[in-house]
């Protein structure tokens, strides 16, 4: 089908939604909302998409043909307690299958942080490998790949021990490349002087699963997960990651994921097509 | 003189108290407290010591028997505007002439942030060695070392484009072993895989100036500056960072620098005795 524009507005052909940047709106809104903005791609969350139901959202974002850039999320496989681990590895297979279902090919992992009282991080990073040998097959058949997400060194105590690049890629490097890749989040890697080179070893390995947007805006929030900044607002030039990650090869969607309260607390379509202006004033190369 | 010990406490050796641990007790107070449990190390802020006079107190800390470890601090050299760059430089200098006044040999650089509107975190990075080519020459003069300090990438944007002990390496070898080294602080590097190479490396070159000492504890609070937690509360292991700094030949003060709200609502004298028993049960070698 062909989006309907509204207003003059066509989504860059890259661009795609994280559904967590409106998360205010529903699912048939924000399809609804894509569509009348030409966007053609759609990041999706396990917690709304199980809620109304899965194959219900594959066939609504399918017949508004759009598709699923990536799956959110597997991961927390940093657990000690072997009761908690078998739980970890059921619950990523069923995302597997979830993702198998939207037809997505990349589910992103969030690693998982120290269990409570380890101050090991190498050893939560082993276990993380040993969940991966499980868990990678099982995504391959059903061609789905693993995207392990490198989250910004705050979160490696609570949220995820995997805090560069290069440690994704040391992790993801263990497995074929049709299987394990890495997801580049600029909000994670922007500080990260070593993030351009460790790009273009991914580019290079085929490594790369899905590029995601957010800035980084000041002050952080308490808690600081819900300070994503609109692109734009922050210290991050989003054409320069681009550049990266297109010479290292990588050509397809580009998702805008942002967590933040000032941001849901407004209209979400609203949101979503200052997000669709913001991408193409900031990501898309001068002249293009 | 030999400092009083009171109720049978008396700090380890090499345990240096940051003035801003307990920036509630006036130095008058933190002099009288160390005396009394044994402390003979502490690190000074600028802000204090001018508000109390830096003569009178150097002579405070001198009559008292105590050594000052660190002056904090010097830095923000990243500005673009030049009669902003005149005053950081001219600042740089009175901090430098205040270190010397207070007898320590190590001034702590927090180097600064991104300018407004700018997002080019390696132009920043150079002009701070720009900075250091005029400063630590005329620092080396007065028998201080600048201490290049990374600072966690959380405050990458707004406080200090060097993230890592890596970069901070990179600049200060550009200068003499004696004019600049580094300060290693486990709140910001504890994270960082590359962090025990990169004191290796530091320690080699006769380059690491001041060993700090925070835990990382979550949730981080808004703003994330005062979240630094007490020795123990957290996911560093102190015994280890310790390992690795005296294995590259550190064998100075210890210094325990707190930013917390929590830590500065309560009486000082209790937070500073606390803080003495934390460092012995998480910081000082089983055995020793």
């Amino acid at each position: 089908m062909t989006p309907r524009t509204t207003a003059g507005e066509h989504a860059p052909d890259r661009f795609s939604i994280n559904q967590m940047t409106v998360k205010q709106l529903p699912l048939p809104e924000l399809v609804d909302a894509c569509t009348g903005l030409g966007v053609r791609h759609v990041g999706l969350w396990r917690e709304p998409v199980r809620a109304y139901g899965v194959e219900d959202a594959a066939k609504l974002v399918r017949d508004a043909g759009l598709t699923v850039s990536t799956l959110c999320r597997g991961g927390f496989l940093t657990a000690t307690d072997p009761h908690a681990r078998v739980a970890a590895i059921d619950d990523n297979r069923a995302a597997i299958d979830e993702a198998a279902a939207l037809g997505t090919h990349v589910l992103v992992l969030v690693s998982g942080g120290l269990p409570p009282g380890s101050r090991d991080l190498a050893a939560a990073r082993e276990r993380i490998a040993d969940a991966l040998a499980e868990l990678a097959p099982y995504a391959a058949q059903r061609g789905v790949r693993l995207a392990i997400e490198p989250l910004h060194p705050m979160f490696a105590s609570d949220r995820c021990v995997v805090s560069t690049l290069a440690q994704a890629l040391d992790l993801a490097e263990r497995f074929p490349a049709d299987q394990v890749g890495v997801c580049v989040d600029t909000y994670h890697v922007w500080w990260d002087e070593r993030a351009p080179e460790q790009i273009a070893r991914a580019g290079c390995g085929g490594r790369i699963a899905t590029f995601q947007l957010a800035d980084w805006t000041t002050p952080l929030p308490e808690g600081v997960l819900n300070g994503r900044g609109q692109l734009g607002d922050g210290a991050v030039d989003m054409r320069e990651w681009r550049s990266y990650v297109e010479a290292a090869g990588y050509d397809g969607p580009i998702e805008v994921e942002l967590f933040n309260d000032g941001l849901w607390a407004r209209d979400g379509r609203e949101v979503l097509a200052e997000t669709v202006r913001r991408y193409a004033q900031h990501a898309v190369p001068h002249g293009a």
